[in-house]
């Protein structure tokens, strides 16, 4: 068994976790160039629909590490989301690996060139051999909608591959959502106040252990010169969420700390 | 052999590449609520002295999966770095799952204990048990000095231990630079140009063709109504990069386009 937060150990009713991976695929997340934006975008957008992010992978554009880490994670997840390495250029070898990761052929998918053909002749661009490339779709996958610049996504088995570019990204997410299916919903509550984590510790500690069914995580923040603890719960059922964040509350108020609700401002 | 950038395939003559992989230990970076900052710090800041990030992994609080995920990427990089967990709360549970990953028993460390006794008499803080879980260190471990708010990181074999809080990680970071040992140094030169990724795809990679100890990527990048595409070469050669960089420079002019040094304004 394992509790709400796939923890081994704890009983729990609780309906199933669906779980994810995120795969960020690019050398330029490795080099420091680019901070990525989309694994929070992505883990917040999958949890309101009841899929959790339980791991995620940054890796480079190299075949033989996509293909290892895609049939690794594949297998150990509901579901895996992959960004980056589509666009037109020689490094974009996403679509490649994917289909040597399912051991299947990779072509033109007639739809995706047929959506290209129709943009590129829309807007007057070419519809270069590079650009082609755009539409190789390995056998047995379908397309995922890109409203934005039209070069789709795919989908192959339970693996998403999706633009890098955010704003991409994030309307390819859009597409794809209504083919997903949830499990349990992890809410949370957050309480905060202006007290340091190690005053406040060996109390929260106790109160985790009769909350077993609660994952409470603890997060120092500072703000110029105001510092605290910000004390965040998930889990399914939002009745032990409310009575842990009650429980919390009061233990703050014990040590003389007004609580904040959620984060501080 | 591989090609400056651990591509299996190509000879290369460069110094040896000492790779790391960063360790990013945190529910709160898997369910989105925190945007890690972390991960392109550490790149950058190692990449100058010789250290490439390959991989990226970022984990749940879960003793068992911060065990294996240790203990697979130890004997796979020359160095591992993590961020997150070791905090005095019952969720930090790094130092103790990092013991357990190389099977040495973990204790209070007297020398962290001395740090931390003299910091919470300095500033008036009660020393309290839950404090005192700061200063649990793994048998054989050394300290990494946090000179701004005095709880130490560590360092095992490869792994070095820091903290999650991005001032804290950095200032650890900065004392344990003078343990690493780098080698081939990854210069880069950027070139801009106002030209969509498909039109220079092409001749970009028959470009990529003729430098196979330069890693190319291609990147889109839109701001407000200007697009265009930043190219960006990395190798260990900065002679073999500015040819490259020039080669670029040359393409773009050829299609009648101004190209940009770095990235666009």
């Amino acid at each position: 068994m394992t509790d709400a937060a796939g923890r081994p150990g704890a009983e729990s009713a609780a309906p199933r976790l669906v779980t994810a991976c995120v795969v960020l695929i690019g050398d330029e997340i490795l080099s420091g160039r680019t901070r990525d934006s989309n694994l929070s975008y992505i883990a917040q957008h999958l949890n309101q629909i009841g899929v959790q992010v339980r791991e995620a992978r940054v890796i480079p554009d190299v075949e033989e590490t996509i293909v290892s880490v895609i049939n690794e994670v594949r297998a150990r997840h509901d579901y895996v989301f992959t960004t980056g390495g589509i666009g037109p250029t020689h490094d974009d070898i996403t679509a490649d690996s994917i289909a040597k990761a399912f051991g299947v052929p990779i072509d033109h998918h007639p739809e995706a060139m047929a959506i290209l053909d129709a943009h590129y002749k829309e807007t007057g661009g070419e519809f270069t051999e590079a650009r082609k490339r755009m539409a190789r779709i390995p056998e047995g996958a379908t397309l995922i909608a890109n409203p934005l610049s039209k070069a789709p996504g795919f989908q192959i088995g339970n693996v998403f591959v999706m633009a890098g570019v955010p704003m991409v990204m994030q309307v390819m997410l859009d597409s794809l959502t209504p083919r997903l299916e949830g499990g349990a919903t992890m809410c949370s509550r957050t309480v905060s106040g202006q007290i340091g984590e190690g005053t406040i510790a060996e109390k929260l500690g106790e109160l985790q252990k009769r909350f077993p069914d609660v994952v409470i995580g603890s997060y120092p923040y500072y703000r110029g010169k105001s510092f605290g603890t910000s004390l965040v719960m998930r889990g399914v059922d939002p009745v032990r969420l409310d009575e842990a964040a009650g429980e919390i509350r009061a233990l703050l108020e014990g040590f003389g700390v007004e609580p904040i609700e959620g984060e501080p401002g």
